[in-house]
């Protein structure tokens, strides 16, 4: 049976001819990009070039593009270099971080930074006078990503990029902004110099990269946390791994979007509301996706049948042939994966029933339909079972 | 003009058929590993049998074997993990170390700890004595590696995990000793759990495998640098890199060797420790590295003919078709190249003159004949532009 595969925020199934490419430069070009001879010489040219094209995807100049492994390795060195500075302060985010700026976080209060969540609206957007607030003259970094992961809701990082600019005045101390942009890259139209922030993390297999790359791009310098033999501007150290690099600044030119190339991701997610909005229980999470489809990614949908449990209803989807998960892969197998919902207020028993449908630039319209109408049989099935009538509230 | 690629420390050749295993698990198994979807679960056992398979290949359990995105970060990780700790204390590492081990001291240095280099004596080896000396009551990890980068020469890891032992007794202090065994992978027979160390480093690019995956090998348990998702037991955090994990898993257990293994590496190093002796002013970096090879690693010779200087030798080299070094890839650019053979008492003049010849697997006599041949020609064109007669000496 084949996989109706809805599960993209977790990652992309990779384009076959970026796996050939691949395979191509790893074999051609396997010096290392820090020897002196031909061979390395070779492998750096090509990384400059990977650089060049993915800082014109990403909107930024190639000096301001760091390789990493990974959309969570760019976090965690966007936040943890902190660890080397003296002088400790205030850590200010927002609450639906994902578990890569948010556990970082926490290892900085264990070594004696102050960490302040702000919570997110019941719209799963962060309020920009509720962070504003939070920022004081002890805020050494503040982090917001640009768009929520389980919800698909974009955040205000241009006016608060803003406001942290105005606090850093205001305060005299020099405050970083740093955006989780994962879920955003070839999703919503992106300039990262437009931004606003000082750095930001992007993830090469969320637009159909082969695994192994990530991007930090880096306006304002960083300390360096992972230290080694100087790679990357000193940021990220170990050799360059080049042809995944290169298959990743491929795949960032080519998922990255002007405003028209949205048009036909928000027609099928209008379908795909549409279709789970008729199931009896349906409730979206939060409510305003399904009324303002504007302010979330065109990607994500986040969908509870309560009080089925998600894990049940991904489980049984998945016997059936439908890849979908509950919030975010990096939460879903703790205790944890209800933090990002309630951090915006959702209620424990739609948390815990929530689904995230999740899709890409291959979806077809047959697919949205087949899941609708699957999630329609299972959740009827499920609901009967648990001994609830559905009640077709919203 | 084909190359002559004799610079295998750096980065091996990835194995052709590996690159399409990479490519093949890539696109079938594209799920993320922590999904709770069959496409997750697919992914998740093949994580496990890599994990499974690496663990038989390096000697230990398949629950001590962390995957990483390089052997770099596998280092950085593992000395790190201490700025979480609210006690500092000592580190105690050879002045050989790899930039990846030696880089991450000195930040623990910025962030409080004390850190003690171990000179290395004039063989290249540090001494037990010396080392065990440095060991004391504020000792909180010890770090060595297990065959150095750029003279090849053999460390006693074994007898300092035994003296690290005693010292963590005495003191009732527990003392985390650390190797890193890039270098050793697949070129000395090993055995992590007959080594006697708390954690390891390896990394899959020198043994073949495609780059994007280091192993860190953890038998006592490590504070986490890195945090995010908690994947790899909680120590590496961002979806796991399936495919490339499988290939250096595969790599892995090809390259392991017995004893028996080594006769092939150690031929070849014979005939070109030979045919390099017979350049006039030849220098082994170290001396003993000629005449004791037993306490080298089979793949590594270091040599020097002052006053020719390394770049300018890897430089000519490149230009007839050879691919050689200046000691490690990561120092090669900087000012920092001359620290590891300076620490073992190597003159200035020798260190600066020295270039690294590392083959492997696929290597054959041709090529090391070919390349003494010509470096013969080289050194003798650039000696006598520079002015100097061949001294002749060793």
């Amino acid at each position: 049976m084949a996989i109706r595969y809805l599960d993209w925020a977790a990652g992309a199934p990779p384009d076959a001819d970026l796996l050939a490419e691949l395979a191509r430069v790893a074999a051609q070009t396997f010096g290392n990009p820090s020897s002196l001879h031909e061979e390395g010489a070779r492998a750096n040219d090509l990384l400059e070039q990977a650089r060049e094209r993915t800082a014109r995807a990403i909107g930024c100049m190639p000096s301001q593009v760091v390789f990493t492994a990974s959309g969570s390795e760019s976090n965690n060195i966007a936040l943890l270099g902190l660890l080397s500075r003296k002088r400790r302060g205030t850590v200010v985010l927002a609450g639906i971080e994902h578990p890569s700026v948010y556990e970082p976080a926490k290892l900085l209060a264990e070594a004696g930074f102050t960490v302040k969540l702000v919570p997110a609206e019941s719209d799963g957007a962060v309020s920009v006078e509720r962070f504003s607030e939070a920022l004081d003259p002890s805020t050494a970094l503040a982090a917001l990503m640009l768009v929520n992961n389980e919800t698909g809701a974009i955040q205000p990082v241009g006016e608060i990029a803003e406001a942290v600019a105005d606090a850093s005045r205001r305060h005299g101390r020099r405050i970083h902004f740093h955006s989780d942009c994962v879920q955003a890259l070839g999703k919503i139209p992106l300039h990262c110099g437009r931004l606003g922030v000082d750095s930001a993390s992007f993830s090469g297999h969320k637009v159909g990269a082969p695994r192994g790359t990530g991007i930090l791009y880096v306006k304002r310098e960083l300390p360096a946390l992972l230290r080694g033999g100087g790679q990357e501007g000193g940021l990220r150290p170990g050799t360059e791994n080049v042809a995944s690099i290169w298959a990743t600044a491929l795949a960032c030119e080519r998922r990255a979007l002007g405003p028209e190339g949205l048009a036909p991701a928000r027609a099928l997610r209008a379908l795909l509301v549409e279709r789970l909005g008729r199931i009896p229980g349906c409730r979206f999470a939060p409510a305003e996706a399904a009324r303002e489809p504007e302010r979330y990614s065109p990607y994500i949908v986040s969908v509870s049948f309560p009080p089925i449990p998600g894990e049940v209803l991904v489980r049984v989807m998945s016997d059936r042939g439908f890849a979908i998960s509950t919030g975010s892969a990096c939460s879903s197998r703790d205790r944890k994966r209800l933090r990002v919902l309630q951090a915006m207020g959702v209620s424990e028993e739609v948390a815990r029933s929530a689904v995230r449908v999740s899709f890409g630039y291959a979806t077809r319209e047959e697919e949205i339909e087949e899941l609708a109408d699957e999630l329609a049989a299972q959740v009827g099935i499920l609901g009967r079972s648990l001994g609830v009538a559905a009640s077709g509230s919203r």
